[in-house]
């Protein structure tokens, strides 16, 4: 049993908000992140594949293709994007970090194959982060 | 002459776009960037203060004032904010990382004394920056 | 089952020294670390949080209630201290990174949810760290 | 139950190559990696010893001796080396991340007393990273 | 006045050593660098533009132009390549960091428009760096 | 005209007072940092020095050389003391990151070969650095 972790990134806006809650419920509960104009962050993602290595090649996998995977499913669907507006996943589900953790690790799960564990660590800031492992 | 930095950071969401120009060549020209519905990130700023040391106090300046007014000018101005609808500074300036740098340092610098230089350092992703010196 | 991480920091000064140990054991076994007139370290924490997620809210733990505990029960508690003397928690134990791990997690497991799992990180220098998870 | 980790690193020149294949299967499979003149990294590795704290001295381990142990056995045997050529242990073996990190283990693993568990990241890039715990 | 940076990096192979010297005067003097077999590096760079800010579009220069440059220029000749063999630059030259630096320099001077200045900072490791300005 | 910077790094107790002001003086005007127990830091220094290349060598200076001069005196001046109690340099003056910097500078000054620029960035804390070129 072995981990890799490849790093990637992308830019976003969000807002927080529960479209079941009232406007005065999500502007205490949320505060600033509830800005009805939007507010962004660099989300930096690590993405760890673990299980058994590879005999033959010494990879547990090619890291061209996580890294691959990585951007056309993940990158390119939320980089320089509205979480709220602009993504299906996040037309109803509030984008806290974890609900985004929780949508990547989803969306890199159908496409990792079985046979390895898959691990989610989100950074919204460098000052906080949000782990997931299904 | 000595230099003493102070790190500091807001997260906002931003669109580039030129109003003078035709929507057509503002996508063209500014890519992802102008995405209507605006992406975000997580600024990283550094403010040096340059200047001769107090030899009573064996400061440059005083670390809490300067981050005092750095959370009063500029963190309060932008954190959580976007930076297109949200404040006065952008609502017709682009806020590229190059205009955000020169707005900030314009602000700081009516707070900062006269007789101490003044620089800015302004992550817009940790891969990329600007610096200005007035 | 998520977790979210939430970075803090505090200076202190601090002696490695045992009491019940004489003057050239202790000396001998912890080096410079037993300087008399103690030395000091940036120590930088992380505080992690495990748990369901509140599907109403999107959060597992609301972060500014998090950063508020930290910063009242940690920061307030050791920031600018001399672990040693200044504080209640050091007066007899040796404050090894060890030690002063363990005592942060006594302290805010009071402080967090019973229903959350707790794991503190902290950093002594840049180049090395304890992890506990009680 | 406690960890403490120490950061230390490594250059090294290496190819990725398994000489069971063919010239074309490993240019096809490794691509630059395979690069018959070799490429390099500043390899950076977390050591991480786990088990019960002692209670008279308040360490886990000794760092300095941990250090001692990193800097004897796996510094100096691949710092400023050609893995592929100037190792034995690479000889055969295809030094890719997943293995470097699994021979560092093995070796330490006998070095660290039995007592305590072992974990190993190694930074191959700042990018990506491997952990391993045998 | 203003200044950008890009950070970008490659992954290279290479051995000090000065052809006009004696094996053993080489030796000697660059010690573990003049390993016959080589050692490398993650080199990370960052490219600085300074000049002024281009009032209708808000940038000093498109930050996507300037990072294609950079990987056409410099990772696509230097990434996964070992120095002394690979490429032309450093046949006779002997590759330290400040030579590589002073290279990467006058390739990219031919590519970044004249009214530009250009400074470059390349960290050999992430405890040393070089910085050259032409 | 080329730059070379070596990172090393020293863990110290300081308390900021200066001997001239009442006790309440001292207390309101460096707040916490006045604790008469001390406090204290990783202080992480790059120290950088600049000059013509050496044609031959392809060096600006001996990376290792600089860094033995680094240890020998500031390293191990510093590392593990009490900077107000087990320094000569801070007996009179104020240890403030400022004072600090320009201490360094000076002992340095005297090592490095006077052909050279030297310029010191001392980080207090990972978030407040100094610079001082004399």
């Amino acid at each position: 049993m072995i981990s890799v972790t490849r790093k990637s990134h992308f830019n976003a806006a969000h807002r927080l908000n529960n479209p079941k809650w009232s406007d005065k419920k999500n502007e205490e509960f949320f505060g600033l992140c509830n800005n009805e104009n939007y507010h962004g962050h660099n989300y930096e993602l690590d993405v760890t594949v673990s299980g058994e290595i590879d005999e033959e090649s010494g990879y547990l996998v090619d890291m061209k293709e996580l890294s691959d995977i990585i951007e056309s499913e993940i990158e390119s669907r939320f980089d320089h994007k509205n979480l709220n507006l602009d993504t299906e996943e996040f037309r109803e589900l509030n984008p806290t970090a974890e609900n985004i953790a929780i949508v990547i690790w989803n969306i890199l799960r159908e496409k990792i194959p079985k046979k390895f564990q898959l691990s989610i660590k989100l950074y919204e800031t460098p000052r906080n982060f949000v782990e997931y492992s299904g």
